[in-house]
């Protein structure tokens, strides 16, 4: 429809909005709004924070000078609005496709964007190293983080506070408060700004405090009871501002983060501070939309969906569900077994064990390091606990893992969702590196399973059979349609397929299924070959180790990194045992992989069913 | 000397101290002090921290039951006093040496130690997770985490007390506030502290608000400076409770740490409360040896030293202070290069920096999380930043290493300060996991300076040739003596020995040293090989593999993890390359290393000079 984004298509550069009236820049929020709602619902992608978060846009494009001064979106993922305003309008119906818009922010699609971003907690350090280099310099540019009041129970935000607490530098932290993080927010932070939202009386101390203190007796028996109701009185007052001012910021807040005017009146302000200030607002996940404002969670992260009903377009099972389904039937026969999340109840498949089980269920809010060593607790004192955590997400407690996981010689359970590909979130959210990061760690075992009996069997050794850490890693999704060859035993390694052929396809995890229709494909073509498909992947089995050594080519595939993964960990045993035949190795070599669908990302990275049957033919045939 | 320690040698439990009176108890003390200064001054380890925690260890046995209740150290290198009270008095001499008592608390040494530990700010997650499982069993036991005021700025303290706060388990997390972290404490966790500490009226606050209460005209002009006066009164009676109960804990203290009967009393009294509780305790580190109490961070870990000087027995270059003094250099010339340190100004060589170019220098207390994506912000704004951080705790960044460091395309300088052995430390602190971390990441350069020049061309080639990030990883200590084959060019790769030879070790960093004594071994009885040294270890060279490969035996050895490290990556190319002669790898298999001398571990993982020869020549005589 021509015309139908009649503001929004005139606005090339940020600047352009500076000049507009309050009418049309009313009138431009909408127009946002609009957009956000068709253009998601075509292409999926994050749909409630970034209806919170449009009048802060244009607030923070009116207010500040991008790029000159810099802002710094924490996550990335509610920064739609600020691509409509910074030239990407026209490009913005190609959402998380392929060579198109991503689904964050990335430098490499404008000078408006600070850094690649994707994890959580990082913008205030992000942002205070800039306002650092700037002090330096003697520019007087500002640094503004924008970050979630979801993204504060993380130890990251608290590390970048109590460091630059200490600075003069020209750093503006503003805390997007929405009362949500990605599932509902937990901990004691999420108390504290809710006390602080739910009184509103906190700017009216002042006028409250004189009417206290004129009744109070010059001396008598009543003093103390006075004394009492007047601490209480100012430190409510003060409350708000007080774990703030604690670190060393100056607070302004809460504001009502959908009104323009206040927000760039609290900008101005920031700005003329000599000292680094925390601006509170107030937004509504979803604003603007009846669907996402009453089912903020739904449309956090949404596939393609309908504008008239809210109903997500796609559904069905997932590795997720059946893990979440399987760990409450093992903890309905046993007390022991504890579930642990880091704000990612739903998409770990977690929410039935957390209404089943709440004693035995802990939300730690987005805090991974805290997931891991509270586990390790848990597993001292006596208990199984389980850490369901994307793939991505798991990078954030490497230490965690060898130091208080490994090394303790005691149960835990890492279950690792989204491992391998997962397509439009892009680089920051591709679960490539979890094989590499736990591959060196002792005391360590990896199961990769295929299929959902495989997950189960997985969880069960995990639960009983095996000591020590032991990680699950499963993809994001569902199993795919599988051929006639994917039956599998769930043994720790198995072999399918042509038992003698002397072609090896060496693999693990959702990749055995592609690598099951090329065998077709294989014999079809009359290559007889066998696929040596590993359940457990660390520690390597010496069995599967001697059933490659047996053929004359292995070639082994892997939906991760190359570096440290386990296809290096077979090519060293196998060049130890003096292995004579040919090796090749197929996974994502030094890179990082942008956003495009899965199968996309498979045909690209050479691990698509014709990809591997093409590699097997081409040195077949040499 | 027989005799010298007549009260702790005849304490073999804890339970043994509770009957005491004050005045035997004052003697214990007075007896732990002095084994403390006497057997640190011979196995060297940590002082100061031991020294300052005797009365407040003694207080926790009395005032608890180990170990129904759990006592859980932070970092556990101040727990010598809990080790000499539960039955590790007679073998206390063994400290820190290989088959002796571990420097830091192990639940393989007894019973009263709740887990491995050695990195900070992991107790009050451990001890949160301990009281959560004893909150689900229904048990009544505490768990009790003593954690100092340096780890109060780690950001995993933070995710733990906002998680745990919110629960009502039975947690007490002692406060230990020494006023130091490793280095000197800083950031506003600290400058709050200090506050604190530095206001008796605290205690007194009621008084003093009856006073200025009194002072109030009912109505008039004057109100407002008391309301100001008031306001403050009232703040800072409530302020060191504050910060605590704003995230649900109950606050105690502060309480002088070196008197037994006031901690217990804080103890018992925190017993009672149904709610998680801070006790805020002050002490001195190196309280009662005088050169310790004047100089506690030269006393915080240290080698052996003598008693009646304090002067320590051994000193000299190290890589440390090659690599401050280098920068240094370059600083002076460009004003771009900024530097980093996470609480380790002195050990990492940054002292001089610190004090040449403050303001370009960053010290973020323990927090190496933010330290690594402050950095990406000072790089955002175009300076060179470079993080100097130990081996062991550059695993606590991974996930900003790969998404705040890498990703972001933009440069940034690693140093990896004590990577490989470290020796009597142990199991916590090895540098065994870094290139295996760091392996898997794109867009990185690692280098691994086996030599004082190296390091110096390697920072040069960080600062102004490679791109992106930049890690440079050197060993703990100086430069070993080194034979006549140990001249190098400090090229990306070079041979060493003879170049006709086909047989190949490779080997990079400090272990050239054993290479190149194993190779001058060989030589005396005939046998002819190469060193293919690697100084640049990621992206591994062609030109490397290409020699590699043209040998009949290639051997590489490895003072690291083998699973993921530089010798799979060798061996997966060689392998795809159709390598046909021998290979072996040498490295860390998959377990983790304890507390010996770095020469013995050597030894013990086959690495040392006479274990490479023996290796080499074993094979050639097959």
């Amino acid at each position: 429809m021509n015309g139908e984004y009649s503001i929004l298509e005139n606005i090339k550069n940020p600047s352009d909005i500076k000049g507009m009236s309050d009418k049309e820049l009313e009138a431009l929020c909408a127009e946002i709004r609009r957009m956000l709602v068709d253009t998601v619902a075509s292409t999926g992608g994050h749909l409630a924070s970034n209806l919170g978060t449009v009048e802060l846009t244009v607030a923070l494009h009116k207010s500040f000078d991008s790029p000159e001064d810099k802002i710094v979106w924490d996550v990335g993922h509610q920064a739609y609005a600020h691509k409509l305003l910074t030239g990407r309008y026209s490009s913005f119906s190609t959402l998380r496709t392929e060579n198109g818009i991503s689904g964050f922010v990335r430098p490499d699609e404008s000078v408006h964007d600070s850094f690649y971003e994707g994890h959580a907690g990082v913008s205030v350090s992000q942002a205070a190293g800039i306002a650092a280099a700037n002090a330096v310099k003697g520019s007087k540019n500002f640094a503004v983080a924008v970050i979630g009041d979801g993204s504060f129970g993380n130890g990251m935000v608290y590390e970048a506070l109590n460091h630059a607490g200490s600075s003069k530098s020209r750093l503006i932290v503003i805390l997007n408060d929405n009362e949500m993080s990605i599932s509902e927010n937990v901990g004691a932070m999420a108390r504290y700004l809710a006390a602080v939202r739910s009184k509103p009386e906190y700017y009216r101390f002042k006028a409250g405090a004189e009417k206290t203190l004129r009744k109070i007796p010059l001396v008598g028996k009543s003093l103390a009871y006075h004394l009492v109701k007047l601490k209480t009185l100012l430190k409510n007052a003060m409350y708000p501002s007080l774990f703030f001012e604690d670190l060393g910021f100056r607070y302004i807040g809460p504001i009502d983060g959908h009104n323009i005017e206040s927000l760039c009146e609290a900008m101005d302000g920031a700005k003329t501070i000599e000292a680094p200030v925390v601006i509170h607002i107030n937004t509504l996940k979803g604003r603007g939309y009846d669907y996402a404002e009453s089912s903020p969670e739904k449309f956090h992260g949404i596939s393609k969906f309908d504008i008239n009903t809210g109903e997500q377009l796609t559904s069905g099972d997932s590795f997720s569900a059946h893990f979440g389904k399987t760990l409450c039937d093992f903890a309905s026969k046993d007390k022991r077994i504890c579930a642990i999340t880091a704000a990612m109840s739903i998409g770990t498949g977690l929410e039935e064990f957390s209404k089943s089980y709440p004693e035995r269920f802990y939300d730690v809010g987005i805090a991974e390091e805290h997931a891991v060593t509270f586990g390790s607790g848990l597993s001292a004192g006596g208990m199984i606990p389980v850490f369901a955590v994307y793939s991505t997400f798991l990078q954030r407690c490497a230490d965690q893992l060898i130091h208080d996981g490994a090394l303790q010689r005691r149960k835990m359970v890492i279950a690792v969702d989204r491992a391998g590909f997962v397509g439009e979130d892009g680089e920051t959210h591709q679960g490539l590196f979890d094989v590499s990061l736990i591959q060196s760690i002792p005391n360590t075992t990896v199961y990769s399973p295929s299929t959902y009996s495989e997950l189960s069997r997985a969880i069960y050794n995990a639960l009983y059979k095996d000591e020590n850490l032991v990680v699950i890693r499963y993809p994001r999704g569902s199993v795919p349609d599988a051929g006639e060859f994917c039956q599998t035993s769930g043994a720790d390694y198995e072999i399918i397929g042509d038992e003698l052929a002397d072609i090896a396809i060496v693999t693990y995890g959702k990749l055995y299924f592609n690598a099951a229709s090329a065998l077709e494909m294989l014999k079809e073509k009359g290559i007889s070959a066998k696929i040596i498909k590993l359940h457990k992947i660390k520690p390597l089995l010496q069995g599967a180790v001697e059933e490659a050594a047996k053929c004359k080519s292995v070639f082994f595939f892997e939906e991760g990194m190359r570096a440290g993964g386990a296809g290096e960990v077979l090519a060293s045993r196998l060049l130890e045992k003096g292995f004579g035949g040919s090796f090749s190795l197929t996974a994502v070599d030094d890179e990082f992989v942008s956003h495009a669908s899965v199968s996309r990302l498979m045909e690209k990275y050479s691990l698509s069913a014709e990809k591997i049957c093409e590699k097997i033919i081409s040195e077949v045939e040499q």
